[in-house]
């Protein structure tokens, strides 16, 4: 009698091989630690946990935008709109925004399945909000709304991957949701590094040595996926950059998978954000001529609504008869949810100058990044301090992806603890500081370096205790394996 | 030069064999017809679609439950707490709830990504809802937290499946979600064919065929998945049957896979929904005998909330290694969307008696369900009126599946067509009334049988207008292929 028919042993190999740091063992390590305070406020060296692990606002005390949040209640409960009283709680904006929304879903019904690919209006104030970011026209039936940006990578993936000898170039280091996307379809992740000497630069060379080692192997290179801004590296990519990945990828025959949910996420004045679509069409290549998905979602820019699992991938370039395929594949799981629908139609267009609530809107939204860029550049300084640790800025996203060179005898700890090196470290630094910091080897690294990634979202007024909590414990680590 | 790396014969294969035929052939002509009605209101013999080939009741008209939109309302917008003027709009029991929902999660931040498996205090909910309903204790660490309960079908499958050596025992007719996954996922589907003689039947011998069967052909089957109450056969099974089923799952080793997102939906005295956790912890069975996974969602029910995408599943007697895995696989994705966890708590945890509410929470509930009750009987009784049609009674979910006999000039008008012979009939129904239904062959049907599906989810309404638009129909074809 089989009473336990499901073992490790068992199960789909491909679950197993599948990784995700930024959700691994030093987060489940940290949850443990959080109980333990809750259970005993002193059983810790610090009285909370700071969950630097992973780019989720909110969880730290970003506020949302009261705009977003006022359109979202009063579409989840249309009857307010009748009510008098709601226009002394609600703005008229907002008002007239839900009420535009809600007459573009059939019947009012926000708790019906929508069309698979999202709201017709909702895909038409989304494409419509592409084409002034761009310049370019985008095409609602281009569209497709997702439960955030996951989802759709995956989409993706299982529509390109058929067997081990297709392959994905990723970047290294790499968000993992990439790697872990391609271990669960079965692919093979083909790397190419990006040169941390010069700011995470991303090089041709480099992409087209990749691309002909893969080749040798038969493996055969479907997609090149660009993250821009760069997750775990926050380089933002030069247009003139960008250009060239298009020509290579047009050339090569690649489809461009372009992560673009931190394109709000730039804090430097020397760069700025372009689509690749926007690129794209501005050196005269159409549809015809490359095949390009673009990946957004309300998690991230100033927005930062994680827990709305909103979002949405423009697709171009591909046939009718691929097209078909891609909806059947967004039609088996039927729609995404309609609260994250409307917030990604609200994040691509949200208040215009001469809005009655522009100025609020404007002044809460200016207040989130360019706090962000104020923390951003004083962690880079602080960890830029530390003996050992170099800090490339962060022109954009969410997070610093510092170098540390460890002393060999903290090298040999590790190795006799059993772990590696950055997980050492980021272990200990937990332990001393509750601060949780994702281990290097979670997005791959280049051979012999070491790295965390540490996000840059904690509120500003706990920058400074966080910077002295770090440094002190990277001075005692330092001094207790100084070789 | 590639200038279209990406086509019909270059993608995965197994996308290309997955069918989904809810949102399939018939219903892309729907659209299409709806379009051309509002281009041009003429254009057809009727003046609107009525979407009868999918579970979503308020597409077609079903209100919302004040009391769940309210919670949700606030939950999206907590300022409005605070605010005097919010009592006046709001019940005190949705204030309360949405304050108690607003401590459970850190931060009160909504829009914060939550633990993978779901908002902790929202799953002591929903355990407790479990525990209450069965009488039996439920574990909030077995909750995962799902957008409806789609991503979690699909979850255990990625699990289970390796190869297509794999089997998956379902049931024929079934709810074409899971020959789409097990597709996509690369494994066999195993079927088992329910007795429409007696009432789509489960037989514990037909399962016993099947299983032997597979086995010849070298196939390991490692779940059996059971829908009840029934998709698309609308039967409820009755308590002895569930008990045998147990006992079967259990002596071969298999994962029981209940599919039970209709257990609100039972509408006849005789027939009760018990879980199938309830079954066997009362036949004495625990973690240790039994590996059980139990899917929920809010999109069904007398709640109806599909667009918000809430749902989850409890799983038992799978093994802290294998469970390890099952997180991995949750956390890739961070977590499903809140306001789907906040009303999955919610529907198992609603107003009580006492509760200020409860009156009209009460009334709004079973007015729907009495409703729904009424309607599956009034179109049961016309469908077995209609010429060559015979038609189970709907006891529960939200489905009719009439059996139809076509007249041998219709198969060949259908084979001439190059379309299945229920297609053909869907079809001309669609062009005749605006009335849009799912062919059998879309669910799998016992060999020359055919079927379609139809909601019972008009409103009460409509039910006569739509009777007499498909008697008509109905009569008129007939006449039209009449042998």
């Amino acid at each position: 009698m089989a009473s336990t028919p499901v073992t490790r042993d068992t199960i789909n190999p491909k679950v197993l091989e599948c990784e995700y740091a930024v959700r691994g063992e030093i987060v489940i390590l940290a949850q443990k630690l959080q109980e333990d305070l809750k259970n005993n406020p002193e059983s810790h060296p610090f009285d909370e946990i700071l969950y630097c692990n992973i780019g989720n606002p909110q969880s730290l005390g970003q506020k949302p935008i009261t705009f977003f949040r006022e359109v979202l209640a009063l579409c989840d409960h249309p009857a307010l709109l009748d009510k008098s009283e709601t226009h002394s709680l609600f703005s008229d904006d907002s008002i007239k925004r839900a009420s535009q929304i809600l007459s573009q879903i059939p019947g009012q019904a926000t708790g019906a399945y929508s069309h698979s690919q999202g709201v017709k209006g909702l895909r038409d104030t989304i494409a419509a909000g592409i084409g002034a970011r761009d310049g370019f026209p985008s095409d609602p039936n281009d569209i497709f709304l997702t439960d955030g940006a996951s989802p759709a990578v995956h989409m993706m993936m299982q529509l390109l991957i058929r067997s081990e000898k297709d392959g994905i170039l990723c970047p290294i280091p790499q968000y993992p949701l990439y790697s872990a996307s391609i271990a669960l379809h079965g692919g093979t992740l083909v790397p190419y590094y990006l040169d941390e000497a010069t700011g995470w630069g991303l090089e041709i060379s480099e992409l087209k040595k990749q691309l002909e080692t893969a080749k040798s192997k038969g493996i055969c290179v479907r997609a090149l996926v660009v993250i821009n801004p760069g997750n775990p590296t926050g380089q933002v990519l030069a247009e003139n950059n960008q250009k060239q990945i298009v020509e290579f990828c047009k050339k090569e025959g690649l489809v461009l998978l372009a992560d673009e949910v931190y394109q709000e996420n730039v804090y430097v004045p020397d760069k700025k954000f372009y689509s690749f679509k926007k690129v794209a069409r501005s050196m005269g290549y159409g549809e015809k001529d490359i095949t390009l998905v673009s990946f957004q979602s309300v998690s991230k820019g100033y927005y930062g609504e994680c827990g709305k699992r909103g979002g949405y991938m423009e697709i171009t370039g591909f046939s009718p008869e691929v097209r078909e395929q891609i909806y059947k594949l967004a039609s088996v799981n039927l729609c995404s949810n309609i609260s994250g629908q409307i917030l990604a139609s609200l994040v691509m267009s949200p208040p215009k100058a001469g809005d009655q609530c522009y100025e609020s809107y404007s002044a809460e939204k200016n207040a989130i990044l360019s706090s962000l860029a104020k923390r951003a550049q004083q962690l880079e300084h602080a960890l830029n301090g530390l003996e050992g640790v170099s800090c490339n800025r962060a022109e954009g996203a969410m997070y610093l992806f510092p170098r540390i060179e460890l002393p060999k005898k903290a090298v040999e700890a590790a190795k006799a603890a059993k772990t590696a090196p950055d997980t050492f470290y980021a272990r200990r630094l937990l332990n001393a500081t509750g601060i949780v910091v994702v281990p290097g080897s979670g997005f791959g690294q280049a051979a012999g370096t070491l790295h965390f990634r540490c996000t840059i979202l904690p509120q500003e007024d706990r920058i400074p205790a966080i910077i002295s909590r770090l440094t002190k414990f990277h001075e005692a680590f330092m001094k207790e394996f100084r070789d």
